[in-house]
């Protein structure tokens, strides 16, 4: 267990995707560019419309752009709008006081994190490698990080062994961030199995589970699995929604969404809900309302459900996808076996596992010599596991770029191997 | 010094508003809601436009709409206009490199606050009564809070007294968070003769000071007093930047600006930027694009000055003082010498000393007999100084409403008197 040491990874990647503007990236996890063209001027103002007809004839305490551009509820504006969605997109259902809007997800991340993690002795638990975002909202808050294998399976058994040994020396875990769906960074899916093995002792052991799930809409092929907020029974996930893949990063909208009880007392999560707005009214003060319009006149629009609104974005990662592990078996069959990769369902990335360490320098090598940017594993590791590995994003690249920037992957890993791995 | 204790006060006052819908309220310190009518859907996307136009020829990176609704830098988009506005309208000048967008002024106070006290020995230093979105925030990062009445003069002695007898517990202050102009909640102006003494004892104590501006540019009469940081020599000055009150407060858009050096470092400076950018990746990821682009786009077609922009509604809450200050006069002058308030040179409130204690029962009571919200200052203060005080917002309440709540505010203080004063 360690509280984490500061990452500049986010900077380094930005200095060196602006020294190497003509690169190729496969670092970035940002949604497609042109999938914003349904979002310009004209449809974010018919919108913003539709949100407002709809506030007028439903409260006649919010009905103008006035009033949007005022102050507002702490806890957000569009909460049954949410709800809605989550129940038609997600299954989850849900009333709209256990929702809390926030200025995006990373938001939400953060004052959970504080309000569960109260006491010095309280931890985090994550999967390693895990998103940077939640490790370093623990880090902020000084609070202690447990990791266990980001292996995709056999997640309970790891957990029990690390309440067990943390109980020993007088710590309790009191939160387990999870992203199951397609996880950045490895692209792992825990299966239904998995999931209900992971809810049954969370619940034993009061650990609140946040799910993650900014890709689940997703999915390319093989068989949904239901969110673990669909499957808790207990009380114990906290949903995390974003909306920055599904709509535009730049709403800066996300939610938390409580279970119903915490642990089966309702109380304890009107508590919790209590102590979430009351952090966000000092971090923040409020959503902002005209992004919350936006969001809100989109799934009005969409009749709650973003699952059509997504299609075009879906159907252009999938296409991505195939167009990676086409040319990821191209490329990279005739090397060394050493060399592999995972071929997700859905989501964003494909993890890829090299026979050699590639960090910073690996990095720098890359885009100078090869022109393609990728994203060393380690970056997002808690230990020294994941030096091999590395991260392909295919989310903002066109085909082109993908066969271009593989093809320049390989070189360079041939180059690697050439001067580093003894024949065999 | 104390780690202030949890205020549920936004959560009763809106209790309060939503139990008495019809009551007048002097309580929300909320812009006037008129003063959004020239922010209608064509004013807000010919604002989006013009910025998107000076985007693109200024650089090739960002000149769309898609791009502006993708994840931005950090530390933000329209540093450089937000740069050249502090420039204009308030005589610091400053590089766009200083400047660090936030998602709200809040966003900024608890980004600075966590950055400036790391350790719990590191105090933040606030006037007593003051603005519970400052305190709130340290009590969030667990840092210790200590007070100086709030008497809008000689406040350099009571800081330097504060500073030794803290010292000798162990204790340092590292930042003193300050409205100076038409301080929120007394309404008070610090004259420039205290201003610069402050300076010179923070330069020599290293205290970092805060300043807080969201009603600087709401002056009725007076001479105008520059800022703290324009005065600042010796870099302890952040400028906090608030777009609330001068545009809106839905944009959720503020910054942070640091001094040129901090205690004569450039180095410090410039590290203490990282720190925040880190901090700020981890709680709100960046502020939205989209609402800075709209913020940008009217300093644009402003030419950088908010200062005819603001004119309606300066002129606007400059006429509703004069009512409030002659409606005062008027249902007051002829009752107990003991009631006195103050004549603000501008801002959005005027603080009341009454002759009995103002608490939450006096507010229902006042909401539910006599139709008026007030605000007791004793949700502001840091000790029981203040119970006997009130704060009268005049930003968003119509002249008639001025006149008919001080009447009623009057009727009930007569009420009080008449029960609980002996007779003179």
């Amino acid at each position: 267990m360690r509280i984490a040491t500061k990452p500049s990874v986010m900077n380094f990647l930005n200095e060196i995707a602006t020294q190497y503007p003509a690169a190729i990236s496969f670092a970035a996890g940002a949604p497609a560019l042109q999938f914003f063209d349904r979002m310009d001027h004209a449809s974010i103002l018919s919108a913003l419309q539709c949100y407002e007809r709809h506030a007028c004839t439903r409260t006649s305490s919010i009905c103008t752009t006035q009033r949007l551009l005022q102050y507002g509820p702490t806890g957000g504006l569009i909460n049954d709008l949410i709800a809605q969605q989550l129940q038609v997109d997600e299954g989850i259902a849900v009333t709209a006081d256990r929702v809390l809007v926030t200025s995006g997800c990373q938001e939400a991340i953060s004052l959970c994190l504080a309000a569960l993690c109260p006491t010095p002795s309280d931890v985090l638990l994550v999967c390693n490698p895990t998103y940077i975002g939640a490790t370093g909202a623990a880090r902020n808050h000084r609070i202690p990080i447990e990791h266990i294998p980001n292996t995709g399976s056999a997640l309970a058994a790891y957990i029990e062994d690390a309440a067990k040994r943390l109980h020993h020396r007088g710590y309790n875990i009191r939160a387990l961030y999870l992203i199951p769906t397609f996880d950045n960074p490895t692209g792992y899916v825990l299966d239904i199995q998995e999931r209900e093995e992971i809810l049954t002792l969370c619940a034993r052991l009061r650990i609140v589970i946040l799910e993650d799930n900014p890709y689940g809409m997703f999915r390319f092929d093989g068989v949904p699995v239901p969110s673990m907020a669909e499957l808790d029974h207990a009380g114990c996930v906290i949903y995390l929604s974003s909306f920055s893949k599904t709509l535009a990063p730049s709403l800066r909208v996300g939610a938390a969404t409580l279970p119903f009880t915490l642990f089966g007392s309702r109380n304890a999560r009107e508590e919790l809900m209590r102590e979430l707005l009351e952090s966000k009214s000092l971090l923040t003060l409020n959503t902002s309302q005209l992004n919350q319009g936006i969001a809100g006149g989109i799934l009005l629009q969409q009749n709650m459900s973003l699952r059509s609104w997504v299609e075009p974005a879906r159907s252009l990662y999938h296409h991505n996808r195939n167009t990676m592990l086409n040319c990821l078996d191209r490329e990279f069959n005739a090397m060394n076996k050493q060399i592999r990769w995972n071929k997700p369902e859905g989501g964003f990335f494909i993890s890829m596992s090299l026979p050699f360490d590639f960090d910073s320098d690996a990095v720098t090598d890359c885009a100078l010599r090869h022109g393609i940017i990728v994203m060393p594993m380690r970056f997002f590791a808690l230990d020294e596991s994941q030096n091999r590995d590395i991260r392909l994003s295919f989310s903002s690249v066109s085909p082109q770029q993908i066969q271009e920037g593989i093809r320049s992957l390989a070189k360079y890993v041939e180059s690697r191997l050439a001067s580093e791995m003894p024949p065999q």
